[in-house]
């Protein structure tokens, strides 16, 4: 398996559920702003869209969008626990995988992110996100998880809530969402897809400078 | 059952789904501007951040956001054949959902349906709509529905394409895909849940004028 990412980026959370499940992938970094992989290949060749993550699998299949590789990996290593088996719990990790992605993710975070974004569609997307964190801050309120074990929607709440540190967003605001990122910030497979992605953003962003 | 929607709004997707399936629900509506259900319930009561669809099962369980929700009907209704039951089959099913949810739905449509959003937001929005329509297009060219079937993604997609007749996109643009929205559109649930939640619609503007 091979996972394309970017440090820190969304496809941090594919990582996480690589490690959650003691899984070998072959990690290829994209450059978030050339859109190059580390070998010097043309990412928009692999997936034109130029996003991460993706994930090229054993058999050479080349799958997409986040939500979407995510449940591939929970249900590839169904012995990490990464996903709820029954009807019910399916619906709601699909509910909370969408949730994060689209009303954080692609409403909140992305346009926030974003620098060459207009100023209109930044302060559209921070409008947006108070009754969206407001949303998490009840459900998580005496819940350790999204779900009631750690699951894939976990790995990408947590790297989405990551990037508030970057925006307006103060997560302080909301104590039991600040509580939770900081709570999965200690689990190891989190710590250690943290630290390493940490350390290759540095880099790339030194590598930005001096271009 | 129970389907919270508002008229032409992604919920029709659900809707369609439903009709597929053969299978009897309550339809809710919900005014998208007064958050008022038809019965003058207050409908962020029911899901704070007021968003359709939201899905009441049987057991009396609130299952909210789209793509959760096409999944569970295409889970709960399996001899209608809405999705695939093989594993890589479900993974691109996944993945049509989230492309559809955060790269046509949320990134580009919302911003531009939304009368409300600033002028910055709906340049950025429209700035992203041709790569995302340009590999809609690559991708349907040659094929009859997303995957090798019919499926609850099909009957997002159409839902979305069909908003753009109300916005700047021009969907002749793209061939494939306006080919793709006019052959869909005659599919027999497809037809009726259009032509039902079109009336709707045509009410409700009358309703907003009135007001």
């Amino acid at each position: 398996m091979e996972l394309f990412f970017s440090p820190l980026g969304c496809s941090m959370a594919s990582r996480i559920a690589l490690y959650e499940a003691g899984a070998s992938a072959t990690f290829t970094e994209v450059d978030p702003v050339t859109k190059l992989t580390a070998g010097g290949t043309v990412y928009r060749d692999i997936y034109p869209l130029g996003l991460v993550p993706a994930l090229r699998t054993e058999q050479g299949d080349l799958l997409t969008e986040n939500a979407a590789i995510l449940q591939y990996l929970a249900e590839r290593f169904p012995e990490a626990g990464l996903a709820p088996r029954d009807a019910l719990g399916t619906a709601r990790l699909q509910q909370w995988l969408c949730f994060v992605g689209t009303e954080l993710h692609k409403t909140v975070f992305s346009p926030l992110l974003d620098r060459a974004a207009p100023e209109g569609a930044r302060a559209y997307a921070l409008e947006k996100a108070t009754a969206r964190l407001d949303l998490l801050e009840r459900h998580l309120a005496g819940r350790e998880f999204l779900l009631d074990a750690f699951s894939v929607a976990d790995a990408y709440l947590f790297t989405v809530l990551g990037w508030s540190v970057v925006t307006p967003i103060e997560l302080g605001k909301w104590p039991a969402l600040a509580a939770y990122h900081e709570r999965l910030s200690r689990r190891p497979s989190v710590a250690r897809a943290r630290a390493e992605e940490g350390k290759l953003y540095a880099e790339e962003r030194a590598r930005h400078r001096a271009a």
